[in-house]
């Protein structure tokens, strides 16, 4: 079961490579964790779409070697952060390599304030309609008020650890039982 | 195959009535439809949940015995029609017993407008979410432009006609694929 | 300065019935508070919309005669309340009369759990385009963790009740300095 | 009155730059158009942020110096493309100096499909509570199955040069009647 993670800030430090990382020690035993940064995918132009970038090219790789997609991502301007918005919209290129089709995918995301992301999340899962993915619908993980459960880069709440535990554990369960869906589903 | 029709507005000869009429006739061998009217539903108040209205109670009854839901809606002030949104609200009440979790569902929006009924299918794939429904996320059928396609109570149409009937084939496929999932997908 | 509370549950003893009676309290001088209460509103059917029932006609002069409308709502699987949809949408028709143009409007949503009703919040604001209201876009008011705040029938926590009357006051500033604003706006 | 366009796709003859380009001919008399294009804006990273890219800074001016803004722009994955999404999310930093706040807005979007964009608009929408510009409501516009009304690089179909004509009339109308309001509103 391997599970790759995207989407956290490109930011050094930031609050969701942060969790990001914290899913690599909280998997469950048996779950593989792949942090993927998607630092060096370029801004989409259509007119690039047939000579793939090689990062885009690399990215969409990982995507189609891994069992199941976790998002983690901060929140922007009340919907998702450009950046990740990009990286999905270059990725999900030519429409007929849709590498998202298909693919169990949960989201963590995570703000500083009292919503924890919550507007980005369901801004995503509006695109998850077009992506064909097939998105957990529960549990649902929002990370509120980051600064005070991440210090010096690590996360030191012990509830939020125990809930991104049992996500990760959650989002393996459902992606072992949605594995032999066809894109129908 | 039974799919349970519902959703299509309290106004006799409304355009959404008739785009559920319309699904009977144009449904493929094997595929029963059943039209449930939820004019009876009353509006919502918790204080009403622990000893449920008769009409609540058959409603709830006939999604159980159901195979796939089918949503047949208008849109309201660019949002799911209130009555609708609370028969909704009041099938899923008591939490213990939301009769929606796991259940197959697609959705035909209409208007007289541009648009279809675009905006409310969002809000309602939103409201999936919490349902834990398992919704078809493509095809999808958004009937604009109703009122040069329906005169005298008839989808007069041809090619809403053929789209309403694939949808419907869609919707059966994508239920019977899904019959055994259980609730954690 | 009159501004009419409404869209709070119809349940006595509601999380949201009490925050609209803490309006009341809490509204700061030189501004009226009307609690509107629309239980009595009827579920929505086109066809009675040119023989108004009493009920809606009476919703609609007491939006027509105040200065700004301020939403007070739960939040019903990750949307607006359907109770509450209803009774906007038998409000705001026949077309030719839409008595929300033009109106300075505010929302506090609230909910038991983590994000205080915002998912129904960002719905709403999306009929508020169709409805043409004047939305105040800052500042916004959850209330999270309900059962926490509200005890006996009173908001008792203090921050809350902070919050509320410096959102009552905010809506008061802004309905001022847009109460001349054509509906071109 | 100036109105700064920007959003249209970054591809060479992409739709979107064909109908930015239309507003520059469609416009009314004393109205000044200004196509910005944001190809140069680099993937935003909040380690920038402090000292802020040339492109960036010259778009935030832009914004500054223009009496309304018109987001000309394409819908990818259901949403805001993601170019456009990092370009705001860019211009909106930092937190001091939201050159957004208080600006009239309004938008045409468009895609080749059924919906001409209109999934991408309402997302557009929350983003703008959060950025406090000031949104036209009324009129909207979405340039559906737009590879029928636009050929060889020109808009092509009357119906859609006279809707994008009235567009900007309108929102120059808005954008005076606007012009003084503070950011309160």
């Amino acid at each position: 079961m391997k599970i790759l993670v995207f989407g956290f800030s490109l930011r050094k430090g930031s609050f969701s490579r942060t969790i990001a990382e914290a899913c690599e020690e909280l998997a469950p035993k048996g779950t593989e964790i792949e942090l993927y940064d998607i630092a060096d995918i370029p801004i989409f132009n259509q007119d690039l779409e047939h000579s793939m970038p090689e990062s885009v090219i690399r990215f969409k790789d990982a995507i189609r070697n891994s069992d199941a997609l976790l998002i983690v991502m901060p929140e922007y301007n009340y919907s998702v952060p450009g950046y990740l918005k990009n990286a999905i919209d270059f990725a999900s290129r030519p429409h007929q390599d849709n590498v998202f089709a298909g693919k169990p995918v949960g989201i963590i995301s995570e703000s500083t304030g009292l919503l924890g992301g919550a507007r980005a999340q369901y801004h995503m899962r509006q695109s998850f309609v077009f992506l064909e993915v097939v998105d957990m619908k529960k549990p649902e993980a929002f990370i509120t008020f980051a600064s005070e459960k991440i210090k010096d880069g690590k996360v030191v709440d012990e509830t939020t650890k125990e809930h991104i535990s049992k996500y990760i554990s959650a989002l393996a369960d459902f992606a072992k039982a949605n594995a032999n869906r066809n894109k129908v589903a």
